[in-house]
C-alpha cells in the first residue's frame, strides 16, 4: 500500500536543479506521481513540488540523503506525507459561515485536516448554526487591556495541540506584530476584497455606498503587515445598483467562504510556496 | 415604421409615481416596450426608464406634456429617440486596444454611435494596428505648459462636432478639473483595478511585484476626483505566479476592451442613470 | 410595523397594464417598495412583480379588488406575504452537501424558509455530516416495484405538512411523470451541467474522459422532461487537464451547492415567474 | 541573444523520464527556462513541455542527441524555436468577428504567427469590417458540388504556403472527412457551446427559446467527429431573460472571439499536447 510523499523545495535558480532533483529521486527507486516546477525569472529563484510514491524507501533517509544534496543548493525544502491529516487550530468569532464551510469539508473527507482545537473570543453558544460536540472549544475573551495574554494562551494552546496551521476562519480581532511573527508562514487569514479597496469597518457598506460592480474575497498568509501578506487564492462575484448592504454582506460569505477553503485546500495539499511576498500555488 | 423613444427619469421616491408616469404615456395613446425601475431605500430616490413607441405622438409634444407633470415632481428627466446613433468623440493615445475594439463593435452596427472625431496626443502614424482612413483624426501635442490650451482644443472640437459624449480609450492623460467639470456626466474612462489596488506607474508590474491572483478593469464617468467617478462596469480575470507583467499587460488590454466596450453599449442605449457617486444600470 | 406584500402577475402584453396595476396600487394607498416588469416581444407576453407597503389595506381586501381587475385581463396573478417563511419539504439520498448548504443558510436567516420534512430513501443515519436532530425526518426506501407506492406517500407527507415548494436537494431518483405533474411549478431539482452534454450514470467520470475545461451545474423546475424544465439558475467553473474525476466531483458539489441555494432563495423570494419553458427571473 | 527552444513530449510514464529529459539537456549545456509535466494517472502517459535556452548547442544536433534517447522511450516528441511566428492560414466566412481579433492580436505582436494566407467561401468585399490590404486572399467558393474540388484547393494552397495550423474563424461550413484528416492536430475551430447543448442551425435562437441562463464557445482541434474533437479552451457568460436572440449573437461574438484566440496562442505557444480524445494545457 503506497504512502506518497510530497517534496516542496525553492533555491536560486541554475542549470541542472530538475536533473538533478529528479535525478536523486530516481536512484532511490521512488516513483513521480505529480511534479511541477516554476523558475521566477524575475527574482532568479526555482520552485518545485513532487509528490511520489517511495517504493519502500524511509521518509527518514530520503530526508537524510536529500539533506546533503539540498545543503550544496541554498534550498529550502521538506518532505512531509502526502495523506497525513494536517493539525489545524481554527479561530472564529460570531459568525460562523467560514467555519461552517470548514467544517463540513473536513467531515466529508474533502479536506485532509484535524481540527484540534476551535478557539474564539465568544463562547461556544455564541456559535449557533453547527454542530461542535465533538470539538475541543476554547473560549479566550479578549480586551483591549488582556490582548497580550490572550494571545500568549493561543500560542500555548497551538503549541499544546500541536497545531501545524491556524485559520483566521473570520476571527475578526487583529494580531499583534508578536502573534503575527510567530505563527508566519502557518497562519491563513480571509478577508474581503473590493475595486477599488476600503479600509475601516462595515466594509460591505463603504462598497455599496461607492458604487461598486463587483465584491470579492483575499486568502493570505498572515503577515505584520496587516490584510497584505503573500496572496493565495483571490475571487469576486459581480453585484448590480439593486443589491443592498445586506446583499452585499450575504454574497460576501459565499465568497469568503469558498476563498478560504480553497487556499486550506491549496495549503493542506503543500500546494503553495512562498516567494518574498508573493506565492507559487501549483495547483496540480 | 417604429421611431421608439426612451424616457430616463429620477426623483424623490413618493408613492404613485410610477402609475402617474405610465399613466401619462398611456393617455398620449404610447406603447410600452420596455420599462425598469429601481427605487433606491438609502436615498429615498426613484429611478425609472422606460422604452416605448410613441405611436404617432410627436416627441416634442410628449416632452412637452411630460415637463408639466415632471416639473412638480422636482425630477430629472428626458425623452430621447432610442436608434438615433450618438455623436461620440474618441480620444486616445499610442495604445490603441480599446479604440480598436470600440470601432470595430461600430462598424458592423453594435454600438449605436457615430464617431465624430478621434483626438490624440500622437500624430495618427502612431495608430498603426486599425484603419482610421475614413475617421477624422486631430492631432493635440500636450505637455504641462500646453495642458490649458490643449484642452480648450479639445472643448473647441467637441462643440464644433456636437459631441454628446466622450471617450477616454486609454487616453493616458489626466483631464484637469476644469476639463473634468466641462464634461461631467457624458465623459466615460476605463482604469484597471486591481485586490488591493494600486496608484502611481506601470500598474501591472505593481500588481505582479504584489502577487495578486485577479487583474481587473473599471469603466467609470470622469469626475474631478480621478480614476473616482461613478462606475459603470467593471469585470477580472483570474491570473496566476506563472503570469509576467508582460502577460498580465496582454490580460488587461483584454478586460479594458471589453469592460469599455460594454460600458459605451450602456450609456448609448441611455440604461446609466447617476445616483450621486453611484449609477444605476438597467441592463435590459 | 411594515408586514409588505409581493404582486407577481403575467398576461398578454398590451397597452396600460403597468398603468393599471400600479394606479391601482396606488389608489389602494399602497406604497410600492421594489417593482419590476418584463415585455418578452416575442411571446407578447407582460410580467411584472411588485413588492409593496399595504399600508394599512388588508391583503384580503387587495386581492378582492385586484381579482376583478386580473379578470378583464386574463391574468396569471398572487398577492402574497414578503416575509412569511414558505414551508419547504427536501428530499436528499446520501449525497448532503446541498441540503447541508440549505439548512445553514436557514438557520442564519438567509433563506425565509420553514424546513417542514426531509424526506430520504435513506435512513437519517446515512446523512452523518450534518445535524438533523431538530427536524421531521421520513425515511421513505425506494425500489422499482415500490415507486408508485412510496411516492404517493411523499404526496401524503406534502400534503400533511402543506408543503409549498419541494426541493430535490441531489436526491438522485427520477420522478415519476405523475409525480413530475403533481408538484409542477414547485418542484426545483439541481444537476450537473456540461460543455458538451452528457446523459447516463458517473457524469463528471465521462466529462473527464470527454476533456471538457468547464463544468458548471443547472436548477431547474422539474417538468415530466426529465432534466429540462425551465431553468432558474446556472453556474460553470474552470477545470484543467489535471484535475482528477475526483476533483472534478468536488468542484462539483460547491457549484451544485451554490446554484440551488440562489434558485432556491430566488424562489422564495417570489422572484422567478415561468414564460413556457423559459422562466423569468427578476432579480431585484 | 537567446534563441530559445520548446521541446514537447509525450509517452507511456515510468520511473526516471523527468530525470532523463532533464539530464539530457543539462548534459548539452542547455538552462531550463520554463518545464511542466503531468502524469496522466488514469492512461498511464506521461506529457511534458521545457523551454530553454540551447546556450551554443545547434538545435539539429539537439534533435539529434534527443532522437536516439527518445526511441527508446515509444516518445512523441519534437523540438523548436519558441519565438519564430508559425505560418498560418485563416479561414472564415461573412461572419468576421473572429478574424478581427486574431489580425488585431497579431498587428500587435500579441500573436506569435504570420498569416500566410485568408481563404474564404466569400469575396473580399464581404469582409468590410476589417482592413485586409497586406494579406494574400483567396476566394474558393463552395457548393455541394464542388466541395471536393474546393477543399483540394485549400490543401493546394496551404502545401504552397507551407501553413503550420489552419484557424477555422467561423469559417461556417462543415470539412469533409477526408479534409479533417488531413489536417488533424492543426486544425482548430471555435463553435458555441451551451448548458445543455442544441445541434442545428441559430444556435443562440434555441438557446433563447430554451432559456438557457449561460452561452459559452469551445475552441477545439478540428476530427471527423464534427464539433467534438480534443478541446483546448471554452468559455462562458452569464445571460438574463431579457436578453434577446439579437443580444445572445452579440455576446457570443466577444466570447467566441476571446476563446478562439487565446486556443490559437496556446497552441502557437506549443503548449497544448494531445492526449487522445482530451488536451493538455500547460498554461505556464
Amino acid at each position: 500500500m503506497i504512502d506518497p510523499l510530497i517534496l516542496t523545495l525553492s533555491c536560486p535558480d541554475k542549470p541542472g536543479i530538475t536533473a538533478n532533483v529528479t535525478g536523486f529521486l530516481f536512484e532511490q527507486g521512488c516513483n513521480v506521481l505529480e511534479a511541477q516546477q516554476f523558475n521566477d525569472r524575475a527574482s532568479n529563484a526555482f520552485f518545485m513540488r513532487v509528490a511520489f510514491d517511495p517504493a519502500g524507501a524511509s521518509s527518514d533517509k530520503l530526508r537524510e540523503g536529500f539533506g546533503l544534496f539540498a545543503a550544496r543548493q541554498d534550498m529550502d525544502w521538506k518532505i512531509v506525507s502526502r495523506d497525513r491529516p494536517r493539525r489545524v487550530l481554527l479561530m472564529v468569532s460570531k459568525f460562523d459561515h467560514c467555519l461552517a464551510s470548514l467544517l463540513y469539508r473536513w467531515r466529508i473527507g474533502e479536506l485532509p485536516m484535524e481540527p484540534v482545537a476551535i478557539v474564539s473570543n465568544h463562547p461556544a453558544e455564541a456559535i449557533t448554526h453547527i454542530d461542535l460536540s465533538d470539538l475541543p472549544f476554547h473560549h479566550l475573551p479578549i480586551t483591549k487591556e488582556t490582548k497580550p495574554e490572550q494571545e500568549a494562551q493561543v500560542r500555548a494552546i497551538a503549541e499544546e495541540v500541536d497545531a501545524e496551521l491556524v485559520i483566521l476562519a473570520r476571527y475578526m480581532q487583529i494580531l499583534s506584530d508578536e502573534q503575527a511573527a510567530h505563527f508566519a508562514g502557518r497562519c491563513i487569514n480571509i478577508h474581503h476584497s473590493f475595486l477599488p479597496g476600503f479600509k475601516g469597518a462595515k466594509p460591505y457598506h463603504q462598497a455599496h455606498a461607492r458604487g461598486v460592480k463587483m465584491i470579492g474575497a483575499t486568502a493570505h498568509y498572515v503577515t505584520t503587515d496587516l490584510d497584505e501578506g503573500p496572496i493565495i487564492h483571490q475571487d469576486v462575484e459581480a453585484i448590480t445598483h439593486a443589491d443592498s448592504p445586506d446583499d452585499l454582506v450575504r454574497k460576501g460569505r459565499d465568497i469568503e467562504s469558498r476563498v478560504l477553503a480553497e487556499a486550506v485546500r491549496l495549503h493542506l495539499e503543500e500546494r503553495v510556496l512562498l516567494n518574498g511576498q508573493r506565492t507559487v500555488v501549483f495547483r496540480g
